[in-house]
């Protein structure tokens, strides 16, 4: 059945978007301390900025990628909202310089979300790898370049559910939603 | 420009999409511990059995849901996954007998999420009503039908968002991320 190669870890474009729709409405990305990356198999980074409003509708979701595949970056004019370049997950690592690199898979540490957010929390520069593809799983190189891997659930749990959970308690651990209001009492 | 009754407060199929994906992918779903309904503007209500596996596609998705007007529950044969049928918001209400209603509403008494959920945890048969529209506000009468409103960040999040991290801290604060791990080291 399967003659793609590493075809269960091929990725979907439904659950690329679902991942994003998911981190690009935190208060995290709000607050501009997000930066999201999407790297597919072919070993391309798609670099999406964070005041991106993307379509929330599939089909405009799918023909903006396709334009973004033609032209490398969208808009063609004025700031750059996306854009994709070849890349490999290694290389861009090492360009982001992150300080602590925790992965997501079902065969990770068992753990919980809290639990596995703690360490982030105080560190400079913390990037977190979540699959966005349906079944499989991260590649031994990936986990390589991980610090940490953990599961959040026995079971396992779709990626953008994955996502929501990684980011709100991230928030929640750094006092983002008291801060939101403090700031909001002070305008 | 808005000539359509209530248009504000118009569902629209891809925000349902996206709140039901973050809804039924949840542990706390698949412990059987979530039911989920879906009220429209035009007083139907669709009830969604805990298994359904829903369309990640949003095209399949509203496929689905036009076969589902037209023959009110899908499948036409074993077990209805999927159901609609004529009732206000206030008599759904009435048939769940609900413990507390919380309401989310960018107008609500100002929280957080974990704050908001605090007072549900104990509760018998809490239930949560999150407006599914891109705008506007959840009417007096849904309002009226609410113990507390409130709003869990000053720009309000997208509904799809509220979703998660509502589900997400109501299973962190019963204890199900632990619960679910202990029961895999029984088996």
């Amino acid at each position: 059945m399967l003659s793609l190669r590493d075809a269960e870890r091929r990725g979907r474009p439904d659950i690329v978007h679902l991942c994003l729709l998911n981190a690009l409405g935190t208060p995290l990305n709000k607050e501009q301390m997000l930066s999201v990356y999407v790297h597919t198999l072919n070993d391309e980074v798609i670099s999406v900025a964070p005041e991106v409003r993307l379509p929330r509708n599939y089909n405009r979701f799918t023909s903006l990628i396709e334009q973004l595949f033609q032209t490398h970056h969208v808009p063609t004019e004025g700031k750059t909202l996306l854009e994709i370049q070849s890349e490999t997950l290694q290389d861009l690592l090492r360009h982001l310089h992150p300080s602590r690199v925790l992965a997501l898979s079902v065969l990770g540490e068992p753990s919980t979300t809290a639990k596995a957010i703690e360490p982030l929390v105080s560190e400079e520069n913390p990037t977190i790898i979540v699959g966005g593809f349906p079944r499989g799983h991260l590649s031994d190189q990936t986990t390589r370049l991980s610090d940490a891997i953990v599961s959040i659930d026995p079971e396992g749990l779709d990626a953008w559910i994955v996502v929501s959970r990684l980011l709100y308690e991230f928030e929640k651990q750094s006092r983002i939603p008291e801060k939101r209001w403090d700031q909001r009492r002070k305008e």
